[in-house]
Parts: C-alpha cells; structure tokens; sequence
C-alpha cells in the first residue's frame, strides 16, 4: 500500500503516530514559514504542514506543488493549533516529514469544488475530473450503496438474482430496438433489451419463482432531456402471487430504502386508481407533496352566457389557497405559462375570492358574486384564496391544469426536494388509442392481464377502452419511479390479446412465439415490477437530473462527449459483419 | 398467495395445520384406493394424498393431472405412514381437501429429473424447461449466492460498485468487438465493452480508489468450445496499491467464497513465476491438484547415438507413480494421445522402471540399464515408476508434454472436482511474439506495467521478449479463473508502451486518447484484476462446462435456439440506421 491511512480517518486519538498518506493536492497556502497543503482523498482531506524552520528543502519541495498532483506524504501526526470544526480531520495535521510526486498534473480545466466553475460540456468531456468533485462521487458512492440495499432486502426474501441475455432476438412492438450484427449469421441481428421481460417471464415458468435482477436495458429513442439510451432497471418477477402481494413486497423495499438512506419512516403508502389521479391530478403520477387537488365545476358554470364555458365539456380548477393578493403581472404570467405551446390552454380564468369576502375575477361580465360565490363553495375555497380554471375537452384540459398545478407547488414552495411522498397508482387502463395508428396499443405492455371482471369486455370492441388492467405504478414526488403488472399466464388469454393489438397469428408466433410456447407446458399465475434505478437514485438524492447518478452518462445525441463515441469503425469491421453504410 | 407454505418447507411440527401449496406435478402414482401426487416448486417437493373412498371427486380429478401441470391444493398436514428418508419433507404428507388447476401443460419434451432423457439441443431449446430441473437450478441458485457473497465482501472493504457504459467506442486492438450503429449518428457505430478496463483506469484517475462491477462482456470471437459471446466478469480496480496488496485482497475473497461456499479453509495460496509454470507443467496455469512435474533431461539423454533426442532443443519427461505395469496396448494409446493434431507431437519416449529394478523403454536400443538408471535418478523415479518423454523445440514440447501430464491425472483418477488447488501465476511477459503478423502484442493489454527493473530493455528491441510485466493470473484447477496487472500511470512509460506495440501517435491518440489525456491530470498508481464469473461458478460446481451456469446461454454459433435469436430485422430497421445487409 502507498498509504498506511486514508485523507478522512485521523483524529485527536491518532497524534503522535506516524503515518502515510496518499491523495491529490486540493489546495495549498504558503504562509512564509509554513506552507499547509490539503491532501483529498475520496475519504475526505487532511492537512499536511511543512516548516520552512525545519526542514526548508521539504517547505521548497511542497511550495511547487500544484493542484491535483497525486502524492504520497509521510509524517507525524499532531494537534492543530487553529482548528477547522467543519471536516471531520479539523483537529489534527500532519507535521510532513516525507513527500514523494507520484504523478504530476496539468492544471485541470475546471476548480474540482463543490461548486464547480465548470460548464455541464466541459464536465462531462472531463468526466474524471468531475467526479472528484463531492457532489458528483457522493451520488455515485449513494448509488452503491441503495443496489446492495436492494440486493441483500431481495436476496434475503428469497430473490435470485439470475443474469438474462444482452443479445436477445429484436421485437418491433414497442420502442425502437438498439441491434446488433451478428458476423457469425450474416445478415442476421440480435437486439439489445429494452427490459428482460420475456425472460423474467421464462423465468417464472422455469419455476423460478422469485426472480430479480439489476440490469442494463437500452432504448434507442429520441432522446428528451433527461433520457439516455442505456439506463439500469431493478427489474423483478413474482410466482403465485396476487396484486396486493406484490405491491407489499414493493412497498416493503421501498420503505427499507427510505428508512436506511434517508432515516424516514413510512406507514402504508396511499394507493389511487388511475381513475382518480387523472380526475383529482391531471396524471398518472400526481405530485402527493401537496394537495390543491382538482375541482369540477362544469355544471355551475355553465348557463350564464360565457360561451368558452357553455361549450366545454369540462371546466375544472385548482384553489391556490392565500393566494387572492396575486397581481396582476403574476396572474398575466400564469396566463402566458398555460398558453405556451409545451402546455397548450387557450387561456385562464381566475377567480380572486378577497379576504373581505368580495370576489373579483377575469369573467366578472358574466358572474355576479352569488354566482362567483356558487364556484367558490364547490371548489372549497375560502376568503383570501385564489382559484384559477381552465376549460376544453376533458383529458387535455387536465393535463393543462396538472401543468398549472405543479407551477403553482414550485411558486409556492410546496415541492421540497427532500419531502418524500410515495403512492401507488393502480387499475391502468389495459389498452390505449392512438390515433395516428387507429389502433389500440397495450399501456404498459401486450403481456398485462385485464382485471378478471373487465375481462368479457375484450369481446366487445367498443369496449377496449374501459377495460382496466392488473397494472401498477410506483410514483414518488410526481416521478414514476416504478411499474409493473400482473402478466397472463393463460395462452388463450394471450392470443385474445394479441388479435386485440392487432397481431395476426404469424406476426406473433414469429415474435413470441417462444414464450406463447412455455405458456403450454405450465406457467404458473406471475406478476412483477421494475423500478427505473437512474431515476429512483436522483429522486432519493433530490435531484433532478439523473445525469449526475451515470458515472459516464451521454448527452442528449446519445453521444460520449469524454470517449467520441458512437465513431465510425473499419472498412474491414464492415466488411466482416457483412453491412454497408448507407447514409443519404 | 396462491399458497401459505412451500413445497420444500413441511415438517412433522407442522401436522395437524391445513396449509395451502402451488407447484407442479412431478409424478403421481394411482393405488387404487389411493392417488399421491408429488409437487414440486423451486424449494422441494411434497407429497399429497387424494383419498377415493372419503372424497371420490376430489380424487377422480387428481387421477387426471398430467405431468407439470400447475395446481394448488389445500389440506391438512398429517404424518406420512411410510416415511421417505431420503427428502427433507419425507415424514408428512397433506391429505387433500381442494384441487385447483392453475394452468395445464403439454407433456414436456424431455423428462424434468436430474438425470434427464433430454440432449443437449432440446434442452437448450426448452432451457425454461431445463431450468425446472434441480441441477440446473441448483447451479443458478448457487451463481446468485457467490454474486452476493462477492458484492457483499468487496463492499465491506470500501469498494463501490460502479456501472460503466456498455454503448461504447469500438478499438481495434485485441478480440473483435461487437457494434451498434447509431441511429442518431448516422454512420457511427458504438461497440459493447470486451471489458470495462479503460473505465475503471478512469475511475481511478476519478479517485473512487476501489472498484468493482460485476459485468457482462462481449467478444465477437470465433467460438471454441464452453466459450459465449457474452460473459460476465468479476471486474475490480485498486488505486495506491502493490501488486503484493492486489494479490492478497483477491485471495481474502478467492478464501472467503471457498469457506462459505464449499466449507474448504485455505492457507496462504501457492505462487510461481510464469517461467516456472512453463518449465514445470508446460503452461501458465497448472493443476495442482496433483505433481507429476516436469524433469528435463536433455544433457543425460545426449551422446547416446539416438539422434532424435541429440538433435532436440529439450527432451523432457514425467514421473507416473507406480505405472510401470502399464500394458504396450495402454503406452501406444498413450503415444497415439501426443500424437493427434490438437497435441501434435512427433511419438513418445516411455521407460518403465520395473519393481524388480530393471528397466524396459522404448529406446533400449540406444540406452543400457545404467543410462536409464542415469535418467531415472535425473528425473526422481523409484522402481515401480513409469517415465514418458517428449522431445522436440523447447516451447512446444513444453506444450505436447503439458497435455500428457493432464492425461495421465486423468487416467489416475488425480483430478477430482471436489478437490481444489488455487494458484497464483505472476511475472508473466509482458509482450507476445506474433509469427503471423511479424509483431508484438501485449500478453496481457496495452495499459500493463513491466516489472520497474525490467523498464529499461523497453529501449532495446532484441530483449522485448525478455522484459516480464506486474501481470498476475488467478489459477485453479488448472483452468485460468482470473488475471490483472499492475498499470501504466504515467503517460511517457505508456506512449513507450504504444510505440512498443507498433501504435503511431496519431492511431494511440485515436484509440485511447482520452485516457492518455485522464492520465495527465494526476493519475494514481493504480492495479487490478477480473475473475470470468461464469468459469469461477462452474469450477466452484465441479463442472466442465459453464453452459450450465448461465441462464439462457447460446450455442456454439452464437444462436439461441429457444428465441431464434440472431434473426433478420425489418428494411425499415435498417434504413432508419442507414446501414444496408451486403452478405456474398
């Protein structure tokens, strides 16, 4: 070893020892006849001393030093005369006696501190840099830390963690397949996973039960802030198990991962249907760390001649409660926030409920305050509250209003990064239209089992879109962090289901065919879940990205910005997997 | 659950409870008076008893169930009146008050026992089948128990599991890699990682110190025998180590998964130099689980008018203990073994030194009783002993000499696969000679430090050959199971290094040149290693293939027989990566 003890273990109870320490030059302090240079280590930072009274070919020696030069020092250990309370080693220094450059540095082209001066390019070119930085080493020492929490609470549950293939068969269904040419099949592909599915399922007719597993999957999408092309699932798969069974197998990790990262205890996680999270939020993963749930008030709007109203098939609206002394300027800025394009409302109606019991509103025309004050009752609202409407067909009008309303929880500070509120969002729609395609497709995937009593309904076309599934979200702080479904296990069921999405019998024997066969030779009852780790990570942390969770993460062209990767390769790589390049 | 208890847990404690199982029909057996259905899931079996005369129905039903169907069953556990010694289950049974089918199931192709009727491609074609049986399963159950062992070992030691892209820059040097083009890059293409080794040296110069990722590679290779196209590594990276220091971390954990694994306590595990592996067993990783060293007799053998022997680089032999009875049929099968291409010998030399003190060889014509009484003393064998030798250019004849000596620890019965030898193989060279290519390769990788005082004779090409490197292999059984090296830190050693290897500036700086840049901002000394996972598994099994410990492995073509997998992909895929199939 070049080090008998790390930059973060000294303390008052080791003066006097000799000891050696190796690490980077965080900074120096030459103060005449004392020159203090902290050594960082991914531990912490020490102080070493030199005294040019002592010992001035050492002072000189150290003096030259810059920042991020790796050495390794040895020396005694002592008290120091003005302490630093704020790093754990504050008490001592060490009084340096040896001093050897293991490595000599550039200097590097951004200040390796918590608060770097370095732009998100230029950190990510310097990756290795960055991560030296705090920040950025603790969140991946975090990371560590939460998959063997995940690992050891599974395993100890009797989860195997059991590795499936990388280089599976491709599956047009779904997002875009990265693929791969095979050299030894010319013309020939395998895909990477976009998620092991198939396998965990294969897994549970092999009967194996409990299944889990931390894996990469890949989706060669384009990319939206935030996504990258390879991201990790903790991907896990149940046998002979009901719904509840499984959202309390989850719920209980969850609750583990809280109590052991953060110290918070939960009681039971609240559950809603997706039903009412799309009512009473605007989503399928409503912000819980707040209320200012939706009120529908269609029906006492309408019939006082404000056509926008009369017209709508919904009216509905959020009450901002204390928020009547909003001016002018903040409520024409709400106005612009909901008609900007990425939210798309024609406009917004609010309504000023003052303290002194009188209304003022932007449809005061068409309202008088009895009627005002009808609204007001229905929406809960009370003096000194604001409430702001929006109208249009239902589903768009919620979405614009669960735009509004999460707006409302930043202005208002109701959305503390490191408030932590869980739910389970339950009963999905199985099917979902689209309209480019005219064709149903499955929400969460053609595997998901309709409820047993929606079940007849798949007989009835115009029915598809009421059936609910067997499927689960696990949403934290307005992020879903987690999904999952009970799966069919019934090959009739499944064929029913596939002819619903519209795969002829060819199309899905040749894509599944392999596991429509397993579900002949007895597949037992299965259900499972997959939590998007990058993203449960960042929200743990309270981050927002989940950039800073990736040791090496890609921009948002899916490029490496640190390696240049993808690059373009050899004639003779081409040559041998048989491809050409055919860019138009 | 569909179950209040597994089929591996019941015990006399139990009688008297009504308990409810799930699992599948293993077998059943219809005594008239009496159905026994044996169910069977992932923890054991139990058996349940149908009675004809106190419920007919329910019995006629379980007279029906076919193998491997999916049932659940209710009824109380009541003491077996024949006991089954042999199953941990074996002193109850449950008398069965409700039958349900969870799910029917084909007769399977293959029986689901250990010793199964099924060959090799039909099981892997229904591996879901396949993993049903208690082999297979037990050598899943086991890969999980080392992975946790191993995660939880390096993680109490400070190491931090890091996960590294797998979407990465394709480098030529080495074993073909596998790519990816970019569909957002038209033209470029990614590859996956043969190993995450310029990431972890990153990591390094990141100071995260000590890291490990258990992590699948890929390696577009031609493959022989036991070899896939993707494997999993146990992958680790040291900074301000020795190699002394990396040899016994590895070692504690090699230890550490013996004992809890196997229950086998080990003292200090044995090392030798490659040049001793070579000189005494003919290859860099010896089974020492049993001697039968390698003496080398050239100069005894000389000046005897045989002139095979006079004219040969080296004549080396074996020692068989007490084979000196071996029969001609048994020697000439013998010389036919050295003499098949894979060997490629030119014949054998044997000298039987007969109990009775006399000899008998193969060469008596040019050998007296005392010549062979001289080799006999050379080589350390007693009456009894039989002596086989080989002869021929040094380096080969090591090689042909090597394969005998595996063969007759066959024949012996002396390489039992419950008995383990561990070895540490270091100071390998640190260049490889290519006739084909007329140049030098790295033995180990481009990034592998020479021994300090060997650094010089980089300067010097005629002793390249000679120069050995801080690269170290982890030996057992005589199957290599791991191997890193100490590496290169500082830039001038590793551009010596490239231009050593044939590398212009222009080609390193294109290949590797972010991580030449990374080691100009203060690079620690840094080392490692990486266990083949899959290989480790199968040796702590005692098994010959590592088939058997992966999950869905591939063929020898590198297809998946169950999934079809690699398969011809859509011209709307291809065009959308502007990449055309051109197979001739």
């Amino acid at each position: 070893m070049y080090r008998t003890n790390t930059c973060g273990e000294l303390r008052l109870a080791n003066v006097g020892q000799t000891v050696t320490l190796a690490g980077w030059v965080q900074r120096s302090r030459d103060l005449g006849g004392m020159t203090f240079i902290d050594l960082r280590d991914r531990y912490g930072i020490t102080q070493l001393a030199f005294n040019m009274e002592t010992n001035a070919p050492l002072c000189e020696q150290a003096r030259k030093l810059g920042r991020e030069y790796v050495v390794q020092v040895t020396g005694k250990v002592i008290e120091r005369s003005s302490k630093n309370s704020k790093i754990p080693t504050g008490e001592i220094e060490i009084e340096a006696t040896d001093l050897q450059v293991l490595n000599a540095a550039k200097t590097p082209p951004f200040t390796i501190e918590d608060q770097s001066d370095g732009g998100d390019d230029l950190r990510m070119k310097y990756r290795y840099l960055d991560i030296r930085r705090n920040p950025v080493r603790r969140n991946l020492e975090m990371r560590h830390k939460m998959a063997m929490l995940v690992r050891n609470y599974l395993s100890d549950r009797n989860f195997l963690e059991i590795e499936t293939p990388m280089l599976i068969k491709s599956t047009p269904e779904g997002a875009r397949d990265f693929v791969v040419p095979s050299r030894m099949n010319p013309g020939e592909f395998y895909a990477l996973p976009q998620s092991p599915q198939q396998y965990k399922q294969l897994l549970m007719v092999a009967g194996m039960d409990r299944y889990f597993q931390i894996v990469r999957c890949f989706r060669d999408e384009d990319l939206r802030a935030d996504r990258q092309p390879e991201f990790t699932q903790i991907d896990c798969e149940m046998s002979f198990v009901h719904q509840e069974d499984v959202l309390n197998m989850f719920e209980g990790l969850s609750k583990h991962l809280f109590k052991e990262m953060k110290g918070i205890e939960f009681d039971k996680f609240p559950r809603m249907t997706w039903h009412d999270a799309m009512c009473l939020y605007g989503c399928d993963k409503p912000d819980l760390r707040f209320g200012m749930t939706f009120k529908e008030v269609t029906d006492v709007v309408k019939g006082h001649g404000f056509s926008l109203f009369d017209g709508s098939e919904l009216v509905v609206g959020i009450v901002a409660e204390g928020c009547a002394e909003y001016t002018r300027k903040q409520l024409d800025a709400l106005t612009d926030f909901v008609k900007r394009p990425q939210v798309g409302a024609g406009g917004m109606v609010y309504i000023k409920y003052n303290a002194d019991g009188s209304f003022k509103s932007s449809v005061d025309k068409f309202y008088d305050a009895e009627a005002l004050k009808a609204i007001a009752d229905k929406m809960g609202a009370k003096p000194g509250d604001l409430m702001l409407l929006l109208c249009g067909p239902a589903m768009k009008t919620r979405a614009q209003l669960c735009a509004l309303r999460l707006e409302m929880g930043n202005q208002l500070g109701l959305r503390d990064p490191q408030k932590f509120a869980p739910l389970w969002v339950i009963d999905f729609p199985l099917l979902e239209w689209d309209d480019e395609t005219q064709r149903y497709y499955a929400m969460h995937h053609p595997f998901t089992a309709p409820k047993p009593e929606d079940e007849p309904l798949l007989d009835d076309p115009s029915r598809w879109g009421d059936i609910r599934a067997n499927a689960y979200d696990i949403v934290m702080n307005g992020t879903e962090v987690g999904g999952g479904s009970i799966r069919i296990h019934d090959r009739t069921l499944q064929n029913k289901m596939f002819h619903t999405l519209g795969f002829t019998d060819e199309k899905a024997a040749a894509q599944f065919g392999f596991l429509m066969d397993a579900f002949t030779y007895g597949a037992p009852p299965h259900a499972g879940l997959a939590f998007g780790f990058d993203r449960l990570c960042s929200i743990f942390a309270g981050a927002d990205s989940i950039r800073d969770f990736i040791a090496f993460p890609k921009n948002n062209a899916g490029r490496d910005v640190m390696s240049q990767s993808p690059a373009p390769i050899s004639q003779e790589q081409l040559d041998e997997l048989c491809i050409k390049v055919d860019v138009k």
